[in-house]
C-alpha cells in the first residue's frame, strides 16, 4: 500500500466527512452572463490548489483552519450556456444542505450565481438581510434587455428580499438610475454612522455575506473581470469582518465570487482570494 | 479642420460603403457556451485592431485587399447569457445582408455563431454545402444536456442540412460516438482520394466555409479556448484554401471561429487569425 | 440593410459629429525615445476599446459621458522613427483644432508628444498654465544627448512657457540637477499651502492639465515604460481633478500619455487608463 | 444530501479505488536541482485539473479511459530542500504499489524524480530495459559537482542498469563527452533501423518509458525549465507509442516528466501534457 | 579599437574595483527549498539588467549612487540541488569579504541564503544584532522535516544569535506556534514604543539587515515566490530606512531576498526591488 | 578575496580579452522605428542571460564556443529617438573592429541596425555579398514616407551593394511592388536550383549574413515584432547554415535581430535566439 505522504486534493484543512462538517464550500463554477472578461469559471478549482500555499492560521482571528468542521464537496458540473438550467442546479443543491441543518460557503463564478444561493437561503430564514461587498451596485433592471446577468444580481435578490434588509459596501461603479435606487433605499454604507446602524439592526438576524472581490481595489485583485480601480486596500476588508466578529454577527451563509484567476498570471489574485476565503471562514464558521 | 493622416478605425482595407461592398465583414462577440477558457469574444476587435500590422498584399494569391470590396459592420452587441437571443439576433442581422445580395464573412466568437449564420444561408442556398475546419468534431448530440453548445454545432446544422452536404477537415478530437458517425456518415476528409471527391462534388454549389482556427496546431494558435495538439500548420490550411480556389469553389459564405486573443499575451494567435482572415478573403472574394 | 445593434468603433459615448462637438481626443501614438520599455504607442486603441468596459455614469462627478460632446477623431497615423516629423503632424493637427475654437483631449503615447500640443495650446492662449501629473520631472537638458525625448519634454516646454506658470505634482524621480531646478524655481507642489497657492494663481487661467499615469502607483498601473514604485492611488488622484474642478479650474486642454497596454496582461493599466480619462471628461468638459 | 453533479477532483476517468486499479498514477511534485527555469513541482496538479479539457477517447487508440483502470493516488508532499529524501520517498512509495504488483505512470517534477522509480523497478524487473525521450542527454558525471541533479538522472540510472538496456530518442543537447558516450555505447536511436532493432531486442522484455515533454520542440512545449529548440512534433512522439503499441512492447511502469505550467500561461503546454498522458495510458496500460 | 558607449554589464553606479570598494554585492542565486513558487534565483540578474531604467539619484536620501563605492561582484554558480554545499559557498566568500574588512550587501535568491550570511557576519560581530522585514515569521523549527528552509531561516539564526538581538517588523504570517513565539521573545515590533525602543537598544550596535521582499503587499511586488496580501505600500518601508538613517544606526551588513522577477510578466516587481536596493546604498553605504 | 565561483557577465564562453579575439559580439539596442510592437532593444541582455541555459557544444557543428575566440563587447548605449546619430554610432564602432582586422557578430535591436553594419563591411569588402534570412522583403522604397525604417533596410543596402550580390530566404511578406522587386532582379531562393546556384556564385567572396529570427514561423518566435506565420522551424535554418559550411562559405560578418524578448513570457524565444547564434558562432567563426 501507498505510505506517502500525500498532499490532499480537497481544500488545505478540509474536513473529509461531509456528514461531521457543519460548512459545507461549493464551487460554482459559472460565467456565462460576464460583461466584460469572463473565465470566473475557473476560480474555485484555482483557490483550492492555491490554499497550500498558504498559512492555516490567521493572527487576525487568531484561530486555525482546524478548528473549523468544513467539507469541500468540490465543484458543481453545469451545463454550460444554460443559465436558467445552471442557476436552478445551484438552487437544488444549497436547497439540500440547508435540509441538512448544513451551512454554505460557496466559491464562485461570476456573481449571478449568489442569486440561487440566497432564494434557497431566504426559503429557509425568511428574516434574512445581506451584506454586499462590491465594486459595482449590481442594481440594474436588466443589462442589455437581460434580467438575469452578473450586473443585475442584486436587483433579483430585491424581487424577494426587503430592501431595508439590504446592505452595501464597497460600491463605486454603476449606472446613474443604480446609484439613485441606492440613495432612495439608503442601501449603501458610506459613514461610522452608517457602519454602527447596520451593526445594531443586524443584532440577532441571519446575515448572508456575498463578496464580489472586486470591491478590492485592481492593483490587489488584477484577476477579476470587470476591473475596477479606486477600491479597498485588504486589510480595510478584514477590519469589516473583525467587526461582523466582534459584534458577535449571525453570519449563516457566504460567498465569494468573481476571481478571474488566468488573467493575473502572477497568481497573486488567487492567493488573494485563498487569504479572503481562510479569513472568513475562521472569522465566521 | 483636422489634416490626419488617420488610421482606420475599420478593417484595414475595409470600404467604408455598405452599399458599394459585395462582402460584409461581422463581428459575433459571443462565447456563452465555451466548455473550457473562454474568451473568444474578445477576438473580433483584437483582430480587427491587428490588421494593421500586416501587409495588404497576399504573395500566395498575388492579390491585395484593395482589390476586395468589403465592408467591416462592426460587432454585434449581444444580450450576454441569453444565447437564444443572440443566436436569433445573428441570424436576423445575416439574413438582412443576404436579402441585400451580399455575403457575410463572419468573425467569432465561439463555434455556436455559425450556427444561426448556416441557418440563414441555408434557407437562401437550398444546396448549401458545408466545410468544415476543426479539430473537434463538434457533432455531439448535447453537452452536458445542453443541444445548443460549441461542442454540438456541426451536429444542429445536420438538423437542416443532409449529411452528404458536409464535409470535415482536420478533426483530431471527440468522443467516440462522434468519430463514428463521421464513419458511418463518410463526412471526414482522409486522403487525398476524398479531398478530390469533394472538390468534384463541390462543383457548381453554393459552399459555406467555416474555419475553427484550432484546426492549426496549438503551437500555432495558443491563444484558443480547447487547445489541442497535433494539429495542421498555417501553410497546410492556406494550401487548401489555394487548391479551392484553383477548382474554382463557389464559396457564397464563410466564417472564423473560436480565437480567444487574451490566451495569447504575445500576439501571435491574433497575428495567424488576422493572415487566416487576409487569405480568405483574397482566395474567396 | 442589418439591424444591429452593433458597439461603436469610437470611444464609448463619444458624439459621432467633429462639429457639433466642443472636445476633440486624439490619439498620438508615438513611442520613439522611450528610454525604457516602448510599447505607448498601442495605448490610444487599447484605451478605446476597453472603453465599453466600464460605466458612462461617474459617481464623483455625478455626470455621464452623454451629457458632454466629445468627438473621438481616432489616432493619427505617424511616421515612426521621424520624430521631428511626428511632432510636426502632431502640432499641426492640435493647431487645426483649436483654430476650429474646440478643445483637445489627447491619448499619447510617450510624454513627448505633450510637446507639440502645449506648443499649439502657447500660440493660441499667451498666458498659458501647465499642471504636470508625473512621477518623473522630466526636465533634463538632454537624455543621451537628445535634446527630444520624453525624459526632457517639461524642460522643452519651459523653453517657451515662463517658468512660474508650470506646476508639477507627484514628482518622485530624477536626477539631482532636476530636483534642484524644481527647488530654485518652485515648481512642486509639496504641500497643502502649495496646493492652495496654485489654485488661487490659476484663478481665470487658460490651464493645460498633463497627465503622466505613472503618476499613480505601480501596483495601480504596472502597464507603463518606466515604472516607479512609492506613487499615488487612483483616489488621490481623482481628488486633484475634484478640487480643480470644484474652484472653477478653466480647462482648456489636457492628455493623458505613457501608458504601455501590452506590458500589463491582466487589463488592469489599461482599465484604469479609462477611468482616469472618463474622470478628466466628466469634471473638466 | 448533495444532488451534484460534481466534478471529479481526480484524473478524468480515474477509478476511485486503489485496489480494483492495476495501473496507479502518481505526482512527484519535486524540482530542486533544475539547472534553469523550475516550477515542474506545480505539473502534477496543473495536469489533473487541466485533465478535464481534453476528451476521455483517442481516435489514435480507438480507445477510451473509461476502458483502463487506473487509480489517481495524488501528489506526495515531499520535503522541499532535501533531494536525498525527496527520492527515498518516492523510492519507497513505488516499491510499495509494485509489492501491490500493480504498475505506476509517474507525473513530474523534474527529470530527477525517474531516478528512484526507475530503481524501484529494476529491484523488481532484473531483465529491465529504459526508453528515454528527452531533449537532453542526461548523462553528465556530475553537474556543478553534484551527481543527483536532473542533467545527470540517466547516467545515474547507469549506474546500475545495463548500458546495453538504454535506448534514447530525440536527444539533441549535451556536452560532447556526454554525445561521446551516446556514440560509444550506441543508445540514440538516429536512424529507421536503429528504431527497428530496438524493437526487436525489447520483445518480451519489460520496458520502463520514461518521457521528458522537452523531446517536443519548444514551440509545442514552451513550458518547460530547459527550452530547447529544434524538437519533435506531437504527432512524431504519438507514432513512436503506436509503433510500441503495435509490435506489443510490455510497458511495465513510464513517466511524464519537465512540464512548467506556470511558463505558458496560456495553458497550452499543460494541454500537450494531458494529451500525451492520456495517449501514454490509452496505447500502454 | 572599440569607441562606444556602452551599457555597463554590471549594476548600474558600481565601481569597477572590487579594493577601491567597501561594500561588495554579492548574487546569491539559490532557491532550493522554496515551498510555493520559485524563481528567486532570476532575481540578482534581472534586478542588475534592471537598474539601468532607475535613476540614480534618490529625492528622499538625496544622493547618488556616483557618491557611494561599491563593487558588483557578480552571482556565485551554486551547485543546484546541493544546498547544504551552496550554504557553505555562500558564507566562505563572505567570510573572504569581511576579512578584507568590507561589507556584503547580497541579493537573493531565497530567504535561506541569508543564513550563511548572517553565520559569517556573527563570527566577526558578536554583538550583531538583525532587522527582519518579511510578511513570514520564518520560525518554524522545520518544514516537512527539514530545518534549513526559507521557511525556518530566523529560527536557524536564533540558533546563535540571542534573540533579544532580533527584531522582527511587517510580519503578517505564520503558524499558531511561530506567533507565540514572537510574542514570548517579544521580537515583533507592533507599536510605535517597540520601534523607538528598538531604535534606543541599537545604538552603537553592529546591525544586519534583512528585506525579505514580501513585507510589502502583494499588489505592489506580485513577482515573489509566497504571495501574502495586506501587506506594507512602498514608502512605508522607506521611512523605516529614513529613521534608520536619522538615528544614525550602523548597519554593517544587508540582504535582499525573495523576489521571483519571470512570476511578474511587467517586470514592475523587479523595478521595485531595484529601487529598494538602491536606497538601501544611498541610506546605509 | 572573493573565490567564487561566479557566473561570467559576458555571453557564455566568451573569452574576455578583446585583443585575443578574432570576432567581436556586438549588442546594438536599438528599436526606434519599428512599425509594430517594439521592445527589440532589450534582445542583446536577455539573450547573453539566458546564453547560460544552453549548452556549449553544437551536436549538429560537433563544436564547443571553447574552440571560438570571441568577444562580448557588451552593448551600445544609443541616443534613444535620433535614429541618425544611432546608425552613426554603430557604423564607427563596427569600423573600428574592422580596421583591427576583426570580424562582427551584432546582436540587434531591429533590423534597420544592420544598415550602418553592412556599410561598414562594404567599404572594407568592395565585392561583398548579403545573404538575408527573413520572413519580410524589406524592400520598401519608404514606410510612412521614411526611408531609414525596418521595412526599408535592404532597399538601402541596395542603394550600394549590386543587387546581384544579394540573396533572400524566407520571404513570404511584402507589398506587391516588393515581390516584384524580387522577381525582376531574382534576389528571393525559391528552389533548390536557385540554392545551388547562390552557393557556386558565393565561393571565394566575402559574405555577410543577416538574419532576421522572424524568419522563423511565430510559434517557433512569438516574441518578434511584426509576427508572421507560415515560416520556417528551426532544423530548416540549421541545415542552411550546414550547408553554408559545408561549401565554406566565407562569412566574414554576421548578425541576428529582431527577436522582441518581453512578448514571449515563457523566455522561448529568446531561448531559440541563445541556440542560433550559438550555431551562428560554431559554423562560421
Amino acid at each position: 500500500m501507498l505510505k506517502g505522504p500525500f498532499l490532499s486534493k480537497d481544500w488545505m484543512g478540509a474536513n473529509p466527512s461531509y456528514e461531521a462538517s457543519s460548512w459545507i464550500m461549493l464551487g460554482l463554477s459559472y460565467d456565462g452572463t460576464c460583461s466584460n472578461k469572463s473565465g470566473t469559471k475557473f476560480a474555485p478549482q484555482a483557490i483550492r490548489t492555491a490554499s497550500f500555499a498558504l498559512e492555516e492560521y490567521s493572527p487576525v482571528f487568531d484561530r486555525e483552519l482546524c478548528e473549523i468542521d468544513f467539507y469541500d464537496a468540490g465543484d458543481l458540473d453545469l451545463p454550460l450556456g444554460n443559465r436558467d438550467k445552471s442557476l436552478d442546479i445551484i438552487e437544488e443543491n444549497v436547497k439540500a444542505v440547508l435540509d441538512d441543518n448544513k451551512k454554505v460557503f460557496s466559491i464562485g463564478g461570476e456573481h449571478l450565481v449568489s442569486l440561487p444561493v440566497i432564494k434557497a437561503y431566504y426559503n429557509k430564514y425568511k428574516d434574512l438581510n445581506v451584506i454586499h461587498f462590491d465594486a459595482h451596485c449590481d442594481l440594474r433592471e436588466n443589462y442589455l434587455g437581460e434580467k438575469l446577468s452578473h450586473a443585475c444580481v442584486i436587483r433579483r435578490v430585491l424581487d424577494f428580499l426587503p430592501t431595508k434588509n439590504l446592505y452595501q459596501i464597497g460600491i463605486r461603479s454603476g449606472e446613474k438610475s443604480e446609484f439613485e435606487l441606492m440613495k432612495i433605499n439608503n442601501t449603501l454604507i458610506k459613514s461610522k454612522e452608517d457602519k454602527e446602524q447596520m451593526l445594531k439592526n443586524l443584532q440577532d438576524k441571519p446575515v448572508y455575506l456575498t463578496v464580489d472581490i472586486d470591491v478590492l481595489d485592481t492593483s490587489v485583485v488584477p484577476g477579476t473581470g470587470t476591473q475596477e480601480t479606486g477600491g479597498m486596500q485588504f486589510n480595510e476588508l478584514i477590519n469589516y469582518f473583525r467587526e461582523f466578529k466582534d459584534k458577535g454577527l449571525n453570519i449563516v451563509g457566504m460567498d465569494l465570487v468573481e476571481l478571474s484567476p488566468d488573467y493575473d498570471t502572477s497568481g497573486a489574485s488567487t492567493a488573494v482570494a485563498v487569504k479572503i476565503a481562510r479569513e472568513m471562514m475562521l472569522a465566521f464558521c
